[in-house]
């Protein structure tokens, strides 16, 4: 797919030609269709969402930006909105829910049927991030007891409103989650085998808790490569499924998350367009302020060696450049070590592995850049050859203090339960700030005074 | 899922009670029976190996770790080797041969039967990290001229060796992709409608082609929530597919290689504990080289200011802390644009926008560090009222200019064409501690001499 061109379809809008405008939309995926809703006025929106057939104009809607879903909301009637609802996938009500003003959630509250109200209201109420709060309950259930032929016949007749039928559930008559079984197996085994025969059962069940954190639904999605997994509730009763187009959601926001802890910011869901000044402020001063506060210590131990420092101009002049790569060799360390905590590849276990081959690149490292630092001085810095090698000698020591600490805090922080993502860049830079120049101004004493 | 217990199997393994054993493990998915080949020694991952149906220890094969796979290839006969490569999909055989040294690669070749032979061949010639490197040919093709019945009639006879079988593809005579209908679709429709009728096609019809990169088949597959995209040659002919537990490999990739090009490394397929400690150092090397000796311009600047610095220690203790905030307040806003340029929520054309938005918020979090900070050296620091507020006058700018830096220099990279990645924390501190200590001296300068 190429960027879309609306053009035409604008065209065929602002002429007042419908019927051809409805069977060009007919022709578009609907995640594209959502696009071009994005590049029209509310007005306009509202002319193309009733163009649009029922079910057509539900999927859209589950595609469209929040602010665009509020606006349509606001200018349908409450039958519409009724239907809506009754049209719409129960998650992506809720994820849209989730997101919009108070006023709204009651709106579409009232719009909807009794069963759908309390659904979504058990919904609302599952906590944030948990394996409740991403799932579906429109799945194909059957009973384990069925033959395979009765399966199919079952979904022909009442699977066209689920979100998936490709993987299909097996309780039993108290509503208990048995079994699993794929569509393919149902195509490609005789009618009359029993679902009870052939499903996947036991250990090879895989299920997760309402309960369960969305990080650890996405592990084991992702683990074990399903298309979706069903939710039970503390009595393992089948209460909803989560798919894996929800999964991938769930990846992203996570490492979003990730990626905002790692440059010393509060994690947050919203989009950065959409999140106001003092928001994004807020999200950010927390860490800088407690980052500078600890710059006192830096502070301080410049302090007392101002003597030492104005006899060496050049001790002064090689400070930042020491602290910035004692800073950026930590964080290298840090970063590859949160992010194989992160995917599974390295675990606690393996810390005194980690150790060794860190305390070895590091020295790799220091080596190269001491050699390199003092060629750099010579052919630009003021001061004599013994200044040179000090500075060198330090950036060597920074080194391996800085991958160390840096492969060290990470799993420190998973092991006593704290996000290992928290021990990146800006905090282990500020550690290595302190231990580089204390380390600096000892040697600069023993080789210089 | 718990994590899984080995005792239980280890013990029938040592008992050589091998009846048993192998019902036990056809109990479980094949996932977990992979990692209980991890804990085994080579002889015994043989013996479990072979105690596996066929098609069970091709899949089991595909989930091992490369050295297991290696371990087992070595241990086999040709005979085995040649069933192994018959039962694995194409993808994963590719996979593993990516990963193993040449002889490994060789007898494998030897053992596949001619036109698997080419297959791979073909295979491993697509370049790196493309559509055509990552797709599986195992798919589902049907001639867009058959009903219905016919259709379910052919995936019935002809599917069970196919990876996915939830998206079919629908081809005309000459094999070109001319649709792609759901299995679902045909689940619920007539068995007399013709495919040429149901299926996705012209705008709808989405798919990629074989020197596409990885990345954008990921960002089609998550956009358009698809199961599985077709891949097309220049001729638009079907040559293959991408399926969903392949792009969310794909999307960690890409992640990883993003956190480690962030983190001023040049990124690296392989995983950390299999990389030696020479390739680690030079993944590492260029860029602390690269950032160390732009150093050189941080140290020319300080030694220009000698007798300030003399005067004023103050001034030299502030250094690190000050260069620390400006730092972190850049990583902050080019990590959030990095980010939101690789969701796709942030486009060049926003660039006025976030300018606006990091100036405001820069406005906000100066202010409030700029006061934390006089307090701070109020009460921790030697010095006189007029060095704290230089200092923090100099944080307040430093911050506003680091913001900006932060937030632009990833939209430049993205217009010359540049992964954004580059422009991330290391990058942008190096930069920011150079602009910092301009503004820092040319401030004391004014106020205090």
């Amino acid at each position: 797919m190429d960027e879309m061109n609306f053009d035409m379809l604008n065209e065929l809008l602002a002429a007042g030609k419908f019927g051809t405008l409805k069977s060009e939309l007919n022709e578009l995926n609907e995640v594209d269709i959502a696009e071009f809703f994005g590049s029209l006025e509310p007005k306009q929106q509202l002319l193309v969402f009733r163009i649009l057939s029922k079910d057509m104009s539900a999927e859209v809607f589950a595609y469209l930006e929040p602010d665009d879903q509020i606006n349509i909301v606001n200018l349908i009637t409450d039958r519409e909105l009724s239907e809506l609802v009754d049209e719409l996938f129960l998650d992506d009500t809720v994820d849209f829910l989730e997101e919009v003003p108070a006023n709204v959630v009651t709106r579409v509250l009232k719009a909807a049927d009794k069963e759908t109200r309390q659904l979504i209201n058990r919904f609302l109420s599952y906590p944030e991030n948990s394996a409740g709060s991403i799932m579906t309950i429109e799945m194909v259930q059957l009973h384990d007891y069925l033959t395979v032929e009765e399966a199919i016949e079952n979904i022909r007749r009442t699977g066209i409103d689920k979100e998936t039928i490709y993987t299909c559930y097996c309780i039993d008559k108290a509503r208990h989650l048995v079994g699993t079984i794929d569509l393919s197996e149902l195509i490609f085994n005789d009618g009359n085998t029993l679902l009870s025969d052939i499903m996947e059962e036991d250990a090879s069940l895989i299920s997760v808790n309402t309960h369960d954190d969305q990080e650890y639904v996405a592990d084991i999605v992702t683990k074990y490569d399903l298309l979706s997994v069903p939710v039970t509730d503390k009595e393992n009763r089948l209460v909803g499924i989560v798919t894996i187009d929800d999964v991938i959601d769930v990846i992203e926001e996570e490492v979003t998350e990730d990626f905002e802890k790692m440059a010393a910011m509060t994690p947050s869901d919203d989009e950065y367009l959409k999140t106001g000044v003092f928001k994004l402020a807020k999200n950010r001063i927390v860490w800088l302020l407690i980052l500078m506060i600890s710059g006192t210590f830096t502070g301080k131990i410049i302090e007392g060696y101002e003597t030492l420092l104005a006899g060496f101009v050049a001790l002064t002049a090689s400070m930042p450049m020491l602290m910035g790569t004692g800073g950026n060799a930590g964080s290298q360390a840090s970063t590859l070590i949160i992010r194989g905590l992160a995917v599974g590849e390295i675990e606690i276990k393996d810390y005194f592995k980690i150790v060794m081959k860190e305390l070895r690149v590091a020295a790799v490292c220091g080596v190269v850049l001491g050699a390199a630092n003092i060629l750099r001085m010579y052919l630009f810095s003021e001061g004599t050859i013994e200044v040179f090698l000090v500075v060198s000698l330090a950036m060597f020591i920074a080194i391996v203090v800085a991958k160390l600490i840096g492969c060290s805090l990470p799993i420190f922080a998973k092991i006593v339960k704290l996000d290992p993502a928290l021990m990146a860049g800006p905090m282990i830079a500020t550690l290595v700030d302190i231990v580089t120049l204390v380390i600096y101004f000892a040697l600069a004493k023993v080789f210089l005074l």
